[in-house]
């Protein structure tokens, strides 16, 4: 029984925190097989059975919990008391789709602990993204309570399920629980180690925006033979369009696609500059060697500080084994755009949509399908909290961690902003290597034990 | 029992046709059933199975008959003695893929004859791409054979099962047998009504060339946020590839690829101008208004005197439904060429992988698959046969048969003339709306009925 009169000890918590992490490990593998697939019907009873698992995890914790449905997935909210200030901690139980799954070497909802020559990993989909970095927070709190009682702040839990199949649910739901979920500052972990190695709390994220454009030419396929030359071919089309969207410096041509992008200052450059990020090793790790994107920019400028437009899937035609001498009917691509500063991400697909519109000839036919939309977020780092955590994560890993900005976007901590006038401290432990969205995914046993421990002594700073 | 001893006569060899039709209907029916898709080994003993088909049908004729094997599928030879011309009748029994099947009314190989709006026809595939076009002559063959007896001419039966996948054996196939296959002429029957209406011998040929190439970034798939702008992305490259092959007057940018493309003379527009050519309900039957291709340049023009760079099909990263912000590791497309005078297909097909190599990343590997080439062809109209084809269709199909260039590709034809020295007449009556390499292909019933009548008058003119 913890003695709650002597004043809150950090070392013990550390120390329960490495002596129970097998059973800690046990409970996140027990979350991990639960196939909480957001973005296929097909999978929501297990959407709902894992944010009832969590509403457990968090009674368990003295919480006050409850899953609360949604037009989509449900929502898990709680709420623990303590003395200190009221933070949000935010994290999402749905996962990414598996395929393609024969590229699995076991089957992505049985996870395992497994020896590598890199150490221990947790192997399963959703073992980093973000099962895996949600349940530091919650080892942390577990450990906490069990050592020293009430946790040193009070604690909102806010677990979403719909984070990997564009939130539908979230702005309505933020809106209508304005009261419930407000807080000083909300906490996620759902990103990753600088370069691998540093500690980090990420201070700015790119936003997204996605679309799908789908060309029609002629109303069936012909053949290539009989028509080829005189009928317009959706493919060549869609090829001019897509060559046209950049410049051969890398810039996207979009008018005003950089209105609203901030210029990096020579200062922050400088810093990001004494990060000492291995660029070369960065693109060596996936098989490339020459920096694409802007001319005479570097890498991590352009994505921390850069806006994007990428093609993600092209289809069209045939595309089977061997050979078809068709002239396609359909040519589709799915763009998606990643923001930075005050780039206004509606403007920029209506650029998008008048762009390829005045592109086509008038017999062919084009449509959108919108795949959502959310601008970039800069955090305010003169809450103390930052400070806080900047110190405590420095004494975790030895070394000084790093306000960074991040390539990705995490576009809830946009709307905690717009929302619920609340900024967000990312901080995270997964690592590149860690293959979230793709097969056999993982996460280091010992990203999941330091990022338990980064927690503990994040609450210990709070306290002040 | 035919009176072998009166001259033979035409008009009961119509009648005979016309009376027996439907027993033919069935016949070409039972060869529809049987799916003969050359480019899928997995119907390879199904190509065997129509190869053996058409032996017992020319064998019921009264010609010896084999399936000759090859590395790939059986070559049907077969030699019906007759008194006039040696001819040699060249079809293919193979067909095209079905992809995609979803767009079927009725399964591809449950061939129907069905009633619509424009008359009765035979609905399947290869109902017209060749079985339908084939099956005419061995009509017109089977009534005459009724009738006459004997044939107005000595017949040489040559059916292909690889003419849909690029004919691999043909070329070591005629070299290796000049003597059992070497005639005056080859008749062949693929090719359609000029406009749809009219009776017309194809007397050019566009040739093919076709390639595949693909485009290799990073190793993996890549997350777009923890990637995008410094990564290179395979289908960006390919897009500017692509869009980099034509410029913006519709003329392909390949270095050399105008080399032995003849200008057509005046005279020759002119004629082809003369033949009534309706341009715009051309394009408007299949859904297009404005003629895409070079500028300036006519319909007609572009279909049979110039060469053409298509895309038959592209494919990258995620094409499933919804979005998935992937940057993915390949891109590739399947390019193909339409070949016209002397131009050279290994040349072009060498020019377009230089090209490629030279325009992408020094990190960005690229393979290639070819898939065939066979140069353009034109026919020595002075030849016999012509004139009296060009009567005997004219009296069938009451107008003025055309002699008229051709849009698409029949490779044998080349290689009857280069390897055996014989040209072609090439005859069909097919029309635009059957769907060659399309879903729901179909022939009309009557373009049958007249085919084989057709054919029978032009035996009737043979003999002189």
């Amino acid at each position: 029984m913890p003695d709650t009169t002597a004043p809150a000890a950090l070392d013990p918590v550390l120390d329960h925190i490495d002596a129970t992490l097998p059973e800690a490990l046990d409970r996140l593998m027990a979350l991990l097989r639960i196939p909480s697939i957001s973005t296929d019907p097909a999978y929501a009873p297990d959407c709902a059975r894992a944010a009832d698992w969590l509403v457990a995890e968090l009674r368990a914790l003295g919480a006050e919990a409850a899953a609360h449905p949604t037009p989509g997935h449900p929502m898990v909210v709680g709420h623990l008391p303590g003395r200190g200030p009221r933070v949000l901690f935010y994290g999402h139980y749905d996962v990414q789709p598996v395929d393609p799954l024969d590229l699995w070497h076991r089957p992505p909802f049985e996870p395992e602990v497994q020896d590598t020559t890199a150490g221990r990993v947790i192997r399963g989909r959703g073992a980093c993204d973000d099962k895996g970095q949600l349940m530091t927070f919650l080892t942390a709190c577990r450990a906490w309570k069990a050592v020293n009682g009430p946790l040193p702040m009070e604690v909102v839990f806010f677990f979403e399920g719909e984070e990997e199949s564009g939130s539908p649910s979230l702005i309505p739901f933020l809106e209508a629980h304005r009261e419930m979920l407000g807080a000083e500052l909300a906490l996620i972990c759902d990103t990753g180690l600088f370069d691998d190695r540093a500690p980090a709390i990420i201070t700015s994220l790119r936003g997204l925006a996605g679309i799908e454009v789908t060309l029609t030419g002629a109303d069936r396929d012909l053949h290539s033979g009989g028509f080829g030359g005189p009928a317009a071919n959706p493919i060549r089309v869609l090829s001019k369009v897509l060559a046209g969207l950049h410049d051969d410096t890398g810039r996207v041509t979009l008018p005003g696609f950089y209105a609203g992008v901030p210029e990096v200052t020579a200062d922050q450059l400088a810093s990001w500059d004494a990060l000492g990020f291995d660029a070369e090793g960065f693109l060596r790790s996936v098989g490339l060697s020459r920096p694409a994107g802007e001319d005479g920019r570097r890498v991590l400028e352009m994505l921390w500080s850069r806006p994007t437009c990428e093609i993600n899937g092209i289809t069209g035609g045939y595309t089977g084994a061997g050979f078809k001498t068709v002239l396609p009917s359909q040519a589709s691509a799915k763009i998606s755009f990643r923001l930075v500063g005050d780039q206004d991400p509606d403007a920029i697909l209506a650029a998008l949509r008048a762009y390829v519109e005045a592109s086509v000839p008038e017999d062919v036919d084009v449509t959108f399908e919108d795949f959502g939309a959310a601008p970039a977020s800069v955090m305010n780092t003169a809450h103390p909290a930052f400070a806080a955590a900047r110190a405590a994560l420095s004494d975790e890993w030895g070394m000084d961690a790093a306000f960074t900005g991040a390539g990705g976007s995490i576009p809830v901590a946009g709307y905690f902003q717009s929302i619920l006038g609340m900024d967000s401290m990312l901080i995270g432990f997964g690592k590149t290597d860690d293959g979230i969205h793709s097969p056999n995914e993982k996460y280091d046993v010992e990203s999941f034990r330091k990022g338990a421990r980064s927690w503990a002594r994040i609450f210990d700073r709070l306290r002040g």
